[in-house]
């Protein structure tokens, strides 16, 4: 197996650049081409790897791309789930090379090199491997379970139609355990395996002063500036222990005992590294928790994007009517994300002063996960690990969120397995994303033997 | 002289309007060609009006039109100063019609007619307003003052390449007194000449976090938010009762008398209207001051345009590395701009906390101004005001800036009469800017006598 991937690797990155040319932005509507294009380029390639049945199936928004490999019904089945969407690209000029056209280049962590584009990890480089991996286990036949693949084009604006999609299609998603490669391990040489994701709240935020933009001078002082009322509440969700504000929000968290929160602390760490990658000076953030912590088993309040007034050149002197920002909330084992974007909505209703009108809508959201980790299908990944790494994996809380998971184990009764292969400093949803090469062969060579041990735990 | 404008009110405005086509945008590079374009459109009409001698004197920006006619050594100098640039015209999507294609529109306050343009009022219709008072006066043969003009390409954006000139030109631009119509009156039916401006100082931040853009999954809650921390810093620069908490704001305010502040507040004023007409539930400010004394009297700090992370379409779950805004200060005798810009700087850093950069830059600024009542200049406006609408005006004080008063002052040894023609309702600054058919014509008609009483009061 390690043999055929190394004669192929050429090919193998050669194809997943094409892959990654495909500008398929699932969240920018002018991209509605690509997207199509980026599906009907996973299907056939599904095809030459030899899955028997492959399906492009559309939806309300962007297509799923489903396949099928039967073997033996007295065989584990095995559901690979992933996206071929990409976040946006700006801020392009941020990016050192175009995002949409691959290049290797080598850098610190990636001494072989690794390959800069948007989706290089997320998600593109990832379920890449995959088609990869089952072409490599047909090839040699090796393919000791049954596969079935489902890769959407909506991961990144909240996967609603795949929603839609596995409530509708129970029988046909049947299998015994879903496999995701879509998070990170701590770094290339301490191999670890996702026991739980956070949850996510998406939320937009509108608010609106005079009734049209005024001069500064004429109203200035005697009239409420929306901006500035829009920065007086964004500063109030966080008190001084930089807790969330909002009513109500922390009710449902699930505290870790301290048993727990030690073995997460196990893992290595270097904090002065964290803070030398990012150029800060210093971390902040909810008092009485650790950096990891407050990354991973904690939940957040973030401003992910705020507009309002003149924004251009030069000066303005305007008192805009209106102020925007988008405003997202990371959830932790057991909030509802429903019921937090409820919360946020009237608490947010609620502190906004006479002198506006406010409108708070949701983007979307997706709840927090977690896997036992005695499961047969964690502890299949975790022997895969071990052995493609050649080392004992450690157990993370990963703290992104894959909204769809959740739904998964409601409807379909699965569990998801986290074998995710990229790095925290990846640079996803950033600028000059990239993937390491080593990472996209370990993650081949690694895949297989998830199959292996989950078919041999499944028959123990 | 009444007959002559209302012979040729058609033209006047057929002129206007070719100018409001003419999209001279100051502070927009791209709109260089137009500021040529306007500055010798601006020419051609002064010498069409009986100029002898016009010239326009390049600077290191946008050009300044200059222009002489002497009669007598006997008689007073009027030295006329207005800009011939516009603000920019976004959001243009609010536009009602395209900003630079003027058109005329009934509205409840301009039974006649307004003319909607960007720069119809603020200036481009004011400084018309001029060129046509002299041709008049020239055709007439009822010029009695030498007049020197002075429109200059840069005052939305600073006047900085005006001070230079002014500076260096002192002989040129001798005179008795300035005439500036860039201001408003209370309405169509109460006029009133305007005491003194507010001052400017317009200041320009950015906050830098992490080097990078992040994943808000993945260091969200560990990593400070630039946003978050830009809110909360912003947040901060009132207290609770709307004073602006930057050390030594108010040091150098001069409080008005009571009698002074009463003298304002006789001038009518209906706050229900006001508020109507905005569209808001209520006003906010300092307290202890009423909604005029905040946009007049009183030194204000709004935030003019604010910008960072992901604004286009849908969601994107982003840590942003920077965050922005544009912050302007309205300043009231004796606040210094230079001053308050350092201390503004000096604040602003001073409660960034340690997880960011930041950075502050100065776009420009002014210095408040007043015009003493009892002045020739004053008195003379007074009058033409009072005969041009058969009414006693009232005496005001304007929330706005022209901070180049100030320099004239100090520079030329000249008080500036702000002889304004225009209504705050006329939305300047503001999508759908417009100025009234009438005040147009009646500030062609009042400008005449402007010259009339300067001269009687001049030689008395």
């Amino acid at each position: 197996m390690k043999a055929y991937i190394a004669e192929n690797k050429q090919r193998f990155l050669d194809e997943l650049f094409d892959f990654l040319r495909i500008p398929s932005i699932s969240a920018d509507s002018n991209h509605k081409g690509d997207m199509l294009t980026a599906a009907q380029f996973v299907e056939t390639k599904l095809q030459e790897a030899g899955m028997d049945k492959t399906e492009i199936c559309p939806t309300d928004g962007h297509p799923i791309v489903f396949a099928e490999k039967f073997i033996d019904a007295s065989l584990p089945t095995i559901l690979v789930y992933g996206h071929y969407d990409v976040q946006p690209a700006d801020p392009i000029n941020l990016w050192d090379s175009p995002p949409f056209e691959p290049v290797i280049k080598k850098t610190a962590l990636h001494p072989e090199g690794a390959i800069f584009a948007r989706g290089a990890c997320d998600d593109k480089g990832q379920i890449y491997m995959h088609i990869k991996a089952i072409e490599a286990m047909v090839a040699k036949n090796e393919l000791n379970c049954n596969v079935k693949i489902m890769f959407e084009g909506e991961e990144e604006i909240g996967s609603e139609n795949l929603a839609t999609f596995v409530k509708a299609n129970k029988e046909k998603l049947k299998a015994d355990i879903i496999l995701i490669s879509d998070t990170a391990i701590i770094a290339n040489d301490i191999p670890s395996v996702e026991t739980g994701l956070r949850g996510l709240a998406y939320m937009e935020v509108e608010v609106t002063g005079p009734n049209k933009d005024l001069h500064s001078g004429v109203y200035g002082g005697a009239v409420d500036n929306p901006i500035n009322v829009l920065t007086k509440m964004i500063a109030s969700l966080h008190d001084e222990n930089g807790k969330i504000t909002v009513e109500g929000f922390y009710d449902k968290v699930i505290e870790l005992s301290l048993e727990e929160r030690a073995a997460l602390e196990a893992a290595p760490f270097n904090l002065g590294e964290y803070k030398k990658d990012l150029d800060i000076a210093e971390v902040n953030g909810e008092k009485g928790y650790t950096t990891r912590e407050r990354a991973a088993i904690r939940p957040t309040l973030d401003v992910n994007g705020i507009w309002g007034g003149y924004t251009g050149e030069g000066s303005k002197t305007v008192l805009a009517s209106k102020a925007f920002a988008k405003i997202s909330m990371r959830l932790v084992p057991n909030q509802d994300w429903n019921e937090i974007s409820d919360l946020f909505t009237s608490h947010f209703l609620k502190i906004a002063p006479k002198t506006v009108k406010v409108k708070v809508s949701k983007h979307h959201g997706g709840q927090p996960y977690v896997t036992p980790t005695d499961s047969i299908g964690y502890q299949a990944a975790f022997k895969a690990m071990e052995e493609g790494y050649g080392k004992t994996p450690v157990p993370t809380r990963g703290g992104g969120s894959i909204p769809i998971v959740a739904l998964f184990e409601k409807e379909l009764g699965l569990k998801s397995i986290l074998l995710g292969f990229g790095l925290d400093s990846d640079s996803i949803h950033s600028p000059n994303e990239h993937y390491g090469v080593f990472n996209f062969l370990k993650g081949i060579e690694t895949i297989p033997l998830f199959y292996k041990y989950f078919k041999e735990l499944s028959n123990a």
